[in-house]
């Protein structure tokens, strides 16, 4: 029995520490990996330009950031096509999901997700007093018609779809994404996690105007952009339900370098672009060396792949620790199937020769 | 009538945006501030030890910071002689003390405050769904008696202080607040909010037990440290309450350079030994200048004045615009009688320069 009462919803969540971070393990194995290929970081890094503009802005961190995030917003908005009220900038989509749980969710409100989806976007639900309902995967994506038929069955107001999808790197047309926004509920929201999209083919993002008052868009600084260390995501959506964050949002929470930072990585999209063929490159070689190890890498529109080791997810977890062992920090699916699957993040050539030696030592130790 | 149904709490709060800063007032008078003196920033900056570990940090921000801050929260228990337990570091004192109210707070309670303290405190109450209790200051200060009437009276949970304090900058001795905290009910929680206590005499802060049941103190990084844009701030309490936020907080919300540069500044206490005594010199020289115009400078334990301007709040108001109006950014505080004040940032000598500069004109353009 706690000697501090928390509130009702605080005292019913789980005390354990929902997330491991890679410098948790490595500090539990005592040693730095060799390759850091399991959070879905962007090894290549930022553009040169955003490292500079980053480092010059150092000397000038004793101001606070622009509470408006006003340059930013407007080169977004420039960037998309949409106006400067539709976008609504934060601390990383985690920081935004939790925003917009906070913003939509009356206790006991249940939210639509599919089982083994983006477990941070569960983490808030349930912070926010939210019930979750899940639906499969089908063939290793999430399933948009299971996932309306929840949503109507259950009336409920927040449904989550990630395209691309994280973890498996399935992705759907944008085509279909738009089928799906067409049938949802008048009173329906469709967080369409879209973090991934810079990564994905341009017939993947579905056309839909800011203004639709039935979707919610997430895209983010972290993974095209190198940046996930500084903390830049946003929102796209109606002006009215963006501007519903400047009720609850902590106005002075971003930090000044990642927003000049994240201006000039905006600007540089031909970066952006070498980056994304960099990546590419690297999803086909994680493809040889899953093949050369008798293992079948998915088809991914991300910046990761998924490789079914073609067991159960005990093999998987087994063969997660060897690589771990051997100084590779990969992750892997929660829930069944999926989980027959570890993860690896598309990281540098070096990177991968270190996961190349390590993946034929690691299944030798394996029955 | 909105076209979105916000939750309950969050449909209830205001819809206009609480927090206005200088980047926003300098776009609408279509130029910049000469003198940056509103926010309490420190303009003296970091140490440049931090400035070179953030510059460092940018090329590798592709990764996500630690989320369990392992480095900066070891060496902060350190610093403060407390185990790691005690520490909780967040983005600022301002999201912390937003994880606090959410994890404390259950909606309609009652939380006690003074009238005309921390705004944005308040703005996590409501959020939250908490009611404010506020007692009066009591001689430009905040009074402890009458916060723990109140708390008593009310049977609030949380109650919070400022020592320093912000607007007025005055302080009590460190042996008030033990006295105040020994005489508090079992069941209450005193937030010690010490953003400034590094500027303060050794006096003014109080000798209390990380694992007191009674109290949680917020430090920051933003102030003396010269870090307001990095978003470094920390809690120091008792482990059982400290490990509640891990139940609720953005578990990788913070940024990766500003984990690093805040262990850089941490560790230079030399510079934050001659920033604290700038500070203190522009404390005086705000003084000098205000007297040289016939207004009174408060007493000052951080780095920021009340000048009294010896009239009433529209005066105080009309004074803040006029020199606004002249590139001079400041705040005052917003309530009676301490609101016949203007708050004045201690910057170094150029940015005082201008402020000497524009003070007499802006009292002439006056009645």
């Amino acid at each position: 029995m706690s000697r501090f009462r928390f509130a009702p919803i605080a005292a019913a969540l789980p005390a354990t520490i929902p997330f491991t971070g890679p410098e948790t393990l490595e500090r539990r194995r005592g040693a730095p990996f060799l390759a850091r290929l399991g959070a879905n970081e962007n090894g290549f890094g930022p553009s040169p330009l955003a490292v500079e503009a980053m480092a010059r802005a150092a000397s000038e961190i004793w101001k606070y950031g622009d509470p408006e995030s006003h340059e930013l917003r407007h080169a977004l908005a420039a960037h998309h096509g949409v106006a400067p009220e539709n976008i609504m900038l934060g601390e990383g989509i985690d920081a935004l999901l939790g925003l917009l749980a906070r913003l939509m969710i009356a206790p006991g409100e249940v939210v639509v997700t599919s089982a083994g989806a983006y477990p941070t976007f569960n983490y808030h639900v349930a912070g926010y007093g939210g019930t979750l309902r899940t639906v499969p995967y089908l063939d290793d994506a999430e399933d948009p018609d299971a996932l309306l038929d929840a949503t109507v069955e259950t009336g409920a107001r927040l449904t989550y779809l990630a395209n691309p999808d994280n973890p498996m790197g399935s992705w759907h047309d944008g085509a279909r994404i738009e089928a799906m926004v067409r049938a949802l509920p008048e009173t329906a929201l469709l967080i369409l996690d879209e973090a991934y999209a810079e990564f994905a083919p341009a017939s993947a993002i579905p056309h839909i105007e800011a203004e639709n008052p039935n979707v919610i868009r997430f895209r983010t600084f972290s993974k095209a952009y190198g940046m996930a260390g500084a903390r830049v995501g946003y929102a796209i959506g109606p002006a009215e339900l963006i501007a519903g964050f400047d009720r609850i949002r902590n106005h002075f929470g971003m930090n000044r370098a990642a927003q000049i930072g994240a201006l000039a990585a905006l600007a540089d999209q031909n970066w952006l672009q070498e980056v994304v063929a960099q990546v590419a490159a690297a999803r086909d070689r994680i493809g040889t060396i899953a093949a050369a190890n008798g293992l079948r890498a998915l088809p991914s529109a991300t910046n990761f792949v998924a490789v079914d080791c073609g067991r159960d997810a005990s093999y998987a977890r087994a063969l997660l620790d060897a690589l771990e062992a051997q100084g590779i920090f990969l992750r892997m699916p929660g829930v069944a199937p999926m989980n027959r699957c570890i993860r690896i993040s598309c990281g540098p050539a070096t990177e991968l020769d270190h996961l190349a030696e390590a993946l034929p030592k690691a299944l030798a130790t394996l029955d």
